[in-house]
């Protein structure tokens, strides 16, 4: 048993992953200053599933396992107040969720830019500095992104964090090396995990911290074994333009009636993990901490890959949906291929939950079960990476099925050029 | 001639740069928070040269050169301050100094490290976003470090930001690729540093920003040709644990009569340049900038690398002062290599200013006429990289001369082992 502290607790990933723990007889704390909640009424958004308050969630696990979780309204990106948490809690792994994480939100506007760089380098360097500072020895685990790694892919497979390369010198020596995989982020949030990287690398060599990055994937599902042991407990579910996830997004648009927004080409090949299997994975990683002095050990968290528009056409048939190719608000590749190591986790024993193993089905039922909460106007991206970037409209007239339309498995409406401007 | 406004125009490098720029033409602005000289109150220390107030300073300029500069006391790292001023000014370029940068200072405390990683990267990144917003094209020149390369020196010569490797793929093809200098920062400053690299490298790509990133060495000297000019304009002097820089403290303590602390074995190779080629070589950065849309510009800007035991052995002979060993209060390599390229200057024009050519002697002479002003206290440096360090402290004995000091050239003060603890 383990005295662990959630950072970011109440969030779509903190949640679940928080229950689960507790479930395996870990001791914990959920820390969360609530800004995802604070964030969605910014943006007039909410999760579609109805979330109830932190209290009533451990209150409502109480109830449900016997088992206590603490919960502190604290923001992580306050130092002193995190210093004296962790000093009375002298936790023994702390998770780092507590931070901005959408990379449209990110990227809305100038103010939400310097948000997410203030809010998420402060508070996980806040924990570095507060635990050296505290002697803790604390096994520090943090939710990174896959995005840090970029997606040019070139035939490379993207490893665990570490890249074996050969450096010629000028003295026609061949030196070997291997280095923090050269980072590529897409997003001022993609970077700020970047920039996290370099956190984690220089306390872990200064001051022997013992730290796990967690390079995550994009997460599909809600619901876990224990969210859904109680309607009180169910996860978020985000589907806005902002902070909804594209699989997510996809089913809860194919259960209200909305065209499947593809972005682009939907050429874009990512990573992808099923909830259930976030909240494993990071049990897998507190059980495995690295040694004091050890290289921070970097863990690709994610399961398959799988082309965007692919995703789209699998769903459309599935769901007799539309497909609608809209303008693409975010600056990336059209087209990228991509292949990624997850041995780390395989090999500590992950079974992984694909696509094929018909979770798809809980998210729809998820979807329709609560489509009357849904606010169509939040579905589109419209938070764009540049001023000549277009958020991803469907324009109101549906173009006729197109041969684009039959390839994908579904109908195509036809993206209206000029169709709205940077509405950031 | 160029409308140039200069972020932290008040320090040591912001100073002497802002009077060259505007003596070369260029319309110049400070902007500066005073934060440099609140810290020496803070830390009851003071430059040794006598610095006359920012609003002296530019009077004193005016009556000198007849050439107005202007003065803005604001705080880069406040958002909202900047963006008003970026807006009204509208500068072609503007050159970022304003981080706190100390490397024992970024250590001393917790407290220190959460401000140094606030105050730098919150001010580089509101520079970032705010040009953005504004729609600035403005050259963006900011003041790095070779610290974010690190000092494991191992054969290669340290290229100019940019290193070509060999990637061997998984299908037993080779990748040839060019990244990014992999980082390994000595200290919470240096790690700053690293950090910016990533936010360059993002608002570069994303926003076509143009962007020059100057790798610098260790400034030694004082004065430059604008400096000189009038007693109101002299440059700042730091000779404190915390703020001064080697070979300066060097020069300094010979002045003084007090042994030249050398930590550790002085092993340390480090790369040097003179504060008067730093502001040619920001001159030459401000004529030479990148186009929109090219990647970030790095050029390393120093002109001669020294080993520390080597230079406190070459003051000793000239001066006759001892050398003292004492304990190295920072976290690094006793003993390191260093090649480094500084081609990039060096086809631009630059004529380097080498420590042979006798500016030594004019340091000495600055640090005698004000020796009178010298705390004697605040010579040690008292700021460990982690409790198991220790301070630089001369011990109060002066140990007879032993072998070791012929070897270098002078006497040595053999360090006393159990004084001092963590005195941060």
């Amino acid at each position: 048993m383990t005295n662990i502290l959630v950072l970011g607790g109440d969030g779509f990933c903190g949640w679940p992953t928080s229950l689960h723990l507790s479930a395996l007889g870990h001791d914990v704390t959920i820390v969360d200053n609530l800004s995802r909640r604070i964030i969605d009424d910014e943006l007039g958004a909410d999760s579609l599933t109805p979330i109830a308050s932190p209290e009533e969630r451990v209150a409502a696990w109480k109830e449900v396992s016997g088992r206590d979780i603490a919960f502190h309204n604290l923001d992580v990106a306050d130092y002193d107040a995190l210093h004296a948490l962790l000093d009375t809690l002298r936790p023994e792994a702390v998770i780092q969720f507590a931070e901005q994480r959408a990379a449209p939100y990110s990227m809305k506007s100038a103010a939400r830019k310097v948000y997410t760089v203030e809010n998420n380098i402060g508070a996980t360097h806040n924990l570095l500095a507060a635990a050296v500072d505290l002697q803790l020895e604390a096994h520090i685990i943090h939710l990174g992104t896959m995005g840090v790694y970029g997606y040019d892919g070139d035939g490379l497979e993207i490893p665990e964090g570490y890249l074996n390369v050969y450096v010629p010198g000028d003295d026609h020596e061949i030196y070997k090396r291997q280095i923090l995989y050269p980072t590529n982020p897409g997003s001022v949030y993609h970077m700020t995990k970047s920039m996290d990287q370099l956190l984690f690398q220089f306390y872990a060599k200064n001051d022997n911290l013992r730290i796990t990055d967690l390079h995550q994937g994009i997460v599909w599902g809600t619901q876990t074994e224990e969210t859904r042991l109680d309607e009180r407990l169910v996860n978020r579910f985000d589907y806005d333009g902002d902070y909804g996830t594209v699989l997510n997004r996809f089913l809860m648009q194919a259960a209200v009636g909305h065209p499947l927004t593809v972005h682009g080409t939907g050429g874009q090949t990512r990573a992808f993990i099923n909830i259930q299997d976030t909240v494993r994975c990071i049990a897998l990683a507190v059980a495995n901490p690295p040694e004091a002095g050890d290289r921070v050990v970097i863990r690709n968290q994610m399961t398959e890959t799988h082309r965007v528009r692919d995703l789209a056409g699998m769903i459309a048939r599935v769901t007799g949906a539309e497909l609608a190719l809209v303008d693409n608000p975010r600056k990336e590749a059209a087209e990228n291929d991509l292949r990624v190591s997850n041995r780390s986790f395989l090999e500590l024993g992950l079974d992984p939950i694909t696509l094929e193993k018909g979770l798809l089905n809980e998210t729809l039922e998820i979807s329709q079960k609560y489509a009357d909460r849904c606010r169509m106007e939040m579905i589109p991206c419209v938070s764009t990476w540049t001023p000549e970037h277009r958020p991803g409209f469907v324009p109101e007239e549906i173009a006729a099925q197109d041969s684009k339309a039959r390839q994908l498995g579904g109908n195509v409406v036809a993206p209206k050029k000029g169709f709205g401007s940077n509405a950031a």
